[in-house]
């Protein structure tokens, strides 16, 4: 095995026949991308590495391959963007220059395919350990980005789809035994994300989002983020946080409070605009869980009294796997 | 240390105080970035990995920091691009949080602001080891776009600046004991590679060039590249390889032919445009090597007789540092 034959293995698999969108693909210094008038770019890269964000032993290489390109576009999701391309910097023991490249590239070729999204270039080199970084372009419309920062108090706070659910699939994934296969819909979400391209472009059209920020690491970790950066504060009604029926018996409040990896869309819409937005959108449900307050405070309901939400979710330099 | 204080220390390194090119820097989900009329975009991203591209005890922080972005601003010297923004994915040790990542930031900064590259925004988690990948934004008039495909026989090869001279600093600092300094010129070119931009831009402002590579790995490795991208190949006369003064007494031809980490231009001129290539061209020596050939071999001169260049240069799945 040498460099060219692992480039050339990634080259064939994304072979489409059809000329992409791009002017340049894999196999030059740099790609060539011709930006859309009348939008603007949007860039953002992931880290996915072996040990840290997924398990060799436990997670399949397909879904190795599916989740390192859906959580980075979901990135662009937050932002109501739209996916054109992005590169790929894997690096690889020789053990996995074969079949688990072949599953890998398998899973990455379909979310390529399902989020439009096409493979620009990239980086290869060899290492003990898969190191998987991708960086997501995508595009949207000028002035119609949905920043993080721009919320401020008395706005309403929702989030799509169901709290926890990955984290679920998680905990699911980690009492198993051997190699995860995509059992139910808990699991799935941890294996196969999908980032809310729809309802993120929705919202930038109809310019209904104050602030917007995906939810990778846990509501309590995201929603602090969100209002730092506009200053302000929040309050969350645990009655209403969307938790998934599955998890039934456990501690749902914790689990949708803390639970990372959703890729789920945290939102805040002025207090008048909040009519305009429906129950569900492009089949994903919406559900209004709080407010904006003025102030820093994080607060959480618990028992009738409000109590300060703790960020409890992932932070890499505190727990050392997810 | 959590995470959001190594954000912050990024930030700080960072701030300017003017307010920057970018429609939005670092703590948002994805960097926004408004495209030049009538440019295209250049994508490119890079590992820089320790123990398999920098040693911690031997490469000062601040090389590390440098060259992490030279090294991919070079491929957009390799296209004649424009750099204009680049996110950073930092993977690091808590141990590196400290002076080292200070070190680091410091390189990092320089760089930044000597090639004219914004940092954008990024990535960063914990890890054993230090790991570094570098995604870099540039852009290019519309057409102007140096590819490496697009030469045919009896074009003209040439060279920026010398070769060899990265790695000769490479067996310096490998001989020495403990951390580097900036010895000499071969050492610094080593620590401190700057990418040919000023040349890459004039060649294609002029059209001058038929196609062009950066010498990453070593000339014999992306010669053949070169060759490759257009079904040709190469003849290389080894007396006419410019070499470093400081390799007297060492065996100068090997240098050249595989030493790595060079990031000069190799590019490729039709026979009649040959006569506008300037001796020097914004204080850099572009020196004639050889010639392009029918067929796919590539052949050096040696005592009289050609034989077959084989690709020495580095690969990181035949060797494991570099």
């Amino acid at each position: 095995v040498n460099e060219n034959k692992v480039l050339q293995r990634i080259e064939k698999a994304f072979a489409t026949g059809r000329k992409g969108k791009l002017g340049l693909g894999i196999g030059d210094d740099a790609a060539l991308f011709t930006p859309v008038v009348g939008h603007e770019l949007l860039l953002s890269c992931d880290w996915f590495l072996e040990g840290t964000h997924f398990l060799k032993a436990r997670h399949p290489a397909d879904a190795v391959g599916w989740k390192c390109l859906a959580r980075a576009v979901s990135d662009l999701a937050a932002m109501g963007g739209i996916p054109r391309c992005f590169l790929l910097s894997l690096a690889l023991p020789e053990s996995a220059t074969g079949r688990w490249l072949h599953g890998f590239l398998g899973g990455l070729r379909r979310a390529s395919k399902q989020l439009d999204c096409e493979l620009a270039g990239g980086d290869t080199t060899r290492r003990d350990e898969i190191l998987i970084n991708v960086t997501v372009v995508g595009e949207v419309r000028k002035g119609q980005a949905i920043r993080r920062a721009g919320t401020r108090p008395g706005d309403v706070l929702y989030v799509t789809g169901n709290l926890g659910e990955a984290e679920l699939g998680l905990q699911q994934l980690k009492r198993g035994t051997g190699m995860a296969g995509a059992g139910n819909s808990a699991l799935r979400k941890h294996l196969y994300p999908e980032p809310r391209l729809a309802v993120g472009q929705w919202l930038a059209e109809k310019r209904l989002t104050s602030a917007m920020i995906d939810l990778s690491d846990g509501l309590s970790t995201d929603l602090a983020r969100l209002c730092a950066a506009s200053r302000v504060g929040a309050r969350i009604h645990v009655e209403d946080l969307p938790v998934s029926s599955l998890a039934a018996g456990m501690d749902r409040v914790r689990l949708a409070l803390h639970g990372g990896d959703d890729y789920e869309l945290l939102l805040a819409v002025r207090k008048k605009k909040a009519v305009k937005i429906p129950a569900r959108l492009r089949g994903v449900k919406l559900t209004r869980i709080g407010e904006i307050t003025a102030g820093k405070k994080i607060l959480v309901n618990e028992a009738g009294e409000w109590r300060d939400l703790v960020r409890g979710g992932w932070d890499p330099f505190r727990k050392t796997t997810r």
